[in-house]
């Protein structure tokens, strides 16, 4: 059996003769050839802090959607929204949808909470002595906040949550964190909250850094009711003439499928009574260099439409989770940065605006497959567009 | 206010002329120079079916992780795992996690089970009306799946389960899928299936072909019970001395970090009582042309961990709705094949084979950063190589 | 301090001198006199299997509501309805939800499933054990079935559901039980069971009779997915006007409580997006001698409204697991079996018929405090009739 | 058929004619002859405010356990506690666990938490007005607090929790209760906020006083996180001999058997990792005038185990919405009464020591039955003592 072994020693090496001799193993044990893999025009010297044991890049196509019309209180006006996915009918469905929403007006879009957690759980020997430090760590708020803020400029701790239950309490570390998504600042922030903690604390404790209540890359109800990332809602009046004739479908029959739809979700239990968010949010993340692993919490979703007594649909969506940045993390490799910029959403000051833009571009694609799958046009969009999927 | 109207008539043109207009389109109406975006050597004539108005590509930066010693069914030996992501330390985590499994002899892994559902609800003027439709669907399987089998030949209807609820019945047809994912194919299935039904039925019903109980894209409850796509499960047992060596921790304060972990997961009320999946699916997703979306279901994990007499510690997870293919969709594109083909998992016959690669791919990531969080080297990790994440 | 042991000899022994040993114990260690604890009409010696250590009665209130119109398949006409509780307004609020049906023509019910469980977990060395254990345990399914039998001439095994993970196999057994709820037959008989896999598996195993997936006495989402006990549904179609005269709120502003309701109930993930049915299935378990504690699963329900283009308003309650009987555990009685005769649903064969007239009840108060909080007279009814309830 | 009507004009009428009546209504149209359900020796002119259309008693059997012992902030000592079932075994089984729990040094019971909450729902045009208000109601909670104020003395307004989505704001008033549940006390308190709120709010809105996020007689994640009536926890550590000699089981097998429980409570998606707390809870709020209907939220149950380094067992529970009283409601009734008076838990400053007797009860009840499901005699108890229960 060939050796497979990749040299521990270069991992964080981005060098042309690192990155050869890597790709280099992958040929003599496979029948891989690399050629587009190894095919690429970003600088490997961008690399750091991004990735380990570099060796080529994946090519994601990227579609153009849009005109996306905003009304939002960051996001104003018409946006092109690049959309990396290999799905085929992706980017004309919410393309789609998006021409019906321009024709109606625009999407208004309005940011409600944003803030970002680490969730360190505290154990003690009993429920008395954790109630005891539940006190004192309400008691000693400010000394703490002092403590994390040594690690960042930008973020802030604005509270920490408790949840008791026998020995332990679960904590929830709340920061702002400014424009980047902000779970590793406030990793550090939190550790060196618990340092001062345990050093300062009178009596004995023990704690982990993470009780999986923060709950990072994981959806959870925990974080749709109490928001991680931004808290984003999106909303539209469609009137009943214009979905008609745009998507060949009376506003009666698509609030009667999207009532038995909801009824769908609270019988198998999802985090998302609406259709498909992750589309979208997958697309506009790997476009934009998010963390694309934060789709699995990113991409809840709370629905909530109306038929209205004229007989006009109101639709909205609301995403309690949405994770993103547009400073640090991937934002700024080559093409992620290009595509942020296609959005006027590239470094500082733009967070918020990606967050409008992207609860805008969600609700136009609810709005497309929940019309299509009335219409009994889904199946046959897909049979046109999406002949590559079996 | 610049136009910004993408030609609607050109969305499947994947011409340079097109593909320059909407680049151009760009340019004049941002910063944007996609200087990058425009730079890939895959051929623009491979994506149709994966794409419409195609403008470039996403680079995401590939790092190889492993190598991974699997004991399975499918997957025998080892094997290098590419990981297309921009968060640091990822590679690196995985990879630890990687050795430490091969130094205790691999992962085992197993698949359970295999299907993919498109979910029809059919509605009816009342509950009795509802019944005695469920009897009629029971009695009329063979046709039902005779007219299901008329649109494909790799997928085979394999059962109706029934949910009833008021004057509802809500359905989830399931498929065999052969090495796609099958979420198109069974949607034409189904809907000739729902045609032959509709026809046939003695009495009046209405039906939609997704009620929200399939429940694509969107982590559910039910996909978890009763599986969608792949069940699998990567499992091991690791000596107490071995893990004291490498991840510098004690099995019984791993188990004890574990227990805590577990109960914030049922507490926060999570589809994930582990760490951190997303991380390594949607690395592995992106690298080999998954549907990256499906990471919202397809991260769902059950951790099951034992402390042994001895001390050792077992350690399993199951992934019960892993939702691959590695044929179709965006398997064959340039990048996507060269990575799957690393692991020798490209084309037909290999779908459980990538399965099992995913979830000890998986088991190991969730043991490094499980080791990380109890020995406190997990902020001085990203501290080292995640130095671009604020 | 003074000894107070119970002598464990004697928790079964419903002599005049034991009760009156218990009533002095408690006596002379408390300031309770037990006059009205004391008094009771019911002949301990009807008490065994039923209670151990008796020493008197809970006298519970019982009121009447009614008369309940009901279509149903098995329960047809008007029904006087008793109802056991402490809790002012109840029985007004349900009898006020009564006339409301009755005027429009009563309630239509329909019992769509009927099965009870027991739900024995399978350990193994590895998930490929368990896997081979699976396929074992589906092919010997007769053999199985009649070791079960040999336990039970009411019941029948039905079933055996499959729910894999890690090395182990949980499993259901699904039984129907005839007018019992069932819990102890099928206890019994899933231990035959067991007890015949562990004598002919050839490989090793290791069992325990219940994991946690049955799951008495306790609500969860499997339960309501695929039944236990009765699976009953309640419907009917409120005429605009009549809503209006009677409950004095037009049904636009009641099917928009409802929606808000229901998205409050996805939110705060409940098991539950109706108003009370615990209320009136408390009153009717006490009254009626069910196993009061099956409330935590009985309780649980699954709302469905529409608000018809002529504004009249459709309501339908489903109860996915009400777990009742007409013959057994409490229901002979002495006041319980007289509650039940004033339905006629004492006795074998009538257990559907409480079914539906639960249900009923259920749809009936759902209207009425539905009604009340869109008209504010919810409160006012508290203080009017409720003013014991501080 | 016979006219079933009840006069609505007596349902408050509690003299000896209206209950004669009614009971002739009853024997004239069924075979009940009500010879026990009008056997009580309570007075109907104490039910004013408990019960409407009063006609007679449930006479539940009421078994005596303990003693139990517990080491907490408010009970301390040796209790007798009176269940109330109809349930064969059930009292038995608590017994045996309470003398497993005094020979292991009693249990240890803390309350972490105490507020009961009426959560109004308030709607506008569009997510941007929701917002607004949002901020105004956090500024204004000194005079929204003063006006819930004026209703009562014993409660008191302690904040409000927003949780906003789509054009709505939802909202929880947690409220303290002094000894009563203080569902009714919430409601009139938070029914004069919101009339105060929409007098003084300058722009419009509309609001349900109840938008199903209390959840009042429903389970709910919302509730088990934030606590609704009392969370508290008993503990309980186990020596192995102790638990060997009196359960018949080792306690790492006790142990490996809770971590297949919780595995199948975390599948099967329960409230509840624990054996059957319902069962003792229930048969208490019987016995002592709770409202029983909340044994649908107040049997949810966190449990945490540990199998410590010298074998011992560490077990607790935790009550995350244990929802009682000792004034108000039923407790004053004649019966009810005289049970809490067993417990010398009647009347005012009794409430927190009824809570921590009603948590080391189900503690007990948890480590038998987990014991015999273990042990394999948890049938053979059935089969002896409840010989009443198919």
């Amino acid at each position: 059996m060939a050796d497979l072994r990749i040299p521990r020693d270069r991992d964080d090496d981005y060098s042309a003769a690192a990155i050869k001799a890597r790709q280099e193993l992958i040929r003599t044990s496979s029948v891989s050839a690399l050629e587009h893999v190894g095919s690429y025009s970003l600088d490997p010297r961008t690399l750091p802090g991004n990735i380990e044991n570099f060796f080529g890049v994946a090519q994601v196509p990227i579609g153009l959607a849009g005109p996306l019309l905003v009304n939002g209180e960051h996001a104003q006006g018409e946006f092109l929204v690049p959309l990396a996915t290999t799905e085929g009918t992706l980017v004309a469905s919410y393309s789609r949808g998006m021409k019906l929403c321009r024709e109606a007006g625009g999407v208004t879009t309005t940011v409600l909470d944003d803030k970002m957690q680490r969730a360190p759980v505290f154990s003690f020997e009993s429920a008395r002595e954790a109630k005891a430090f539940a006190t004192w760590l309400e008691a000693n708020f400010e000394p703490i906040a002092a403590a994390a803020q040594t690690t960042t400029s930008s973020g802030k701790l604005i509270g920490i949550q408790q949840f008791a239950v026998s020995k332990l309490l679960y904590t929830r570390f709340n920061y702002t964190t400014g424009d980047a998504a902000g779970q590793n600042m406030t990793g550090k922030a939190t550790f060196a909250a618990c340092a001062w903690i345990k050093q300062n604390y009178p009596g004995e404790l023990h704690f982990l850094l993470e009780g999986q209540f923060a709950t990072d890359k994981k959806t959870s109800v925990v974080n749709m009711l109490h928001t991680r990332g931004k808290r984003v809602v999106a909303e539209i009046t469609l009137p009943a003439a214009l979905v008609e004739e745009q998507m060949h479908v009376s506003t009666d029959k698509l609030f009667a499928a999207r009532m038995r739809g909801q009824l769908g979700a609270i019988m198998s239990v999802t985090n998302n009574n609406g259709n498909h968010s992750a589309n979208g949010i997958t697309a506009m993340f790997i476009a934009t260099g998010q963390d694309v692993a934060n789709v699995a919490e990113s991409s809840a979703l709370y629905g909530f439409s109306e038929l209205l007594p004229n007989g006009d649909f109101y639709a909205s969506v609301t995403l309690p989770s949405l994770i993103i940045a547009t400073y640090g993390g991937g934002t700024g490799l080559a093409t992620q940065r290009e595509c942020l910029e296609i959005m006027d959403c590239y470094g500082t000051g733009k967070v918020l605006k990606l967050a409008e833009i992207i609860a805008a571009t969600v609700l136009a694609g609810e709005l497309s497959l929940g019309s299509a799958v009335v219409a009994e046009e889904w199946v046959q969009a897909h049979d046109d567009l999406g002949r590559n999927r079996p």
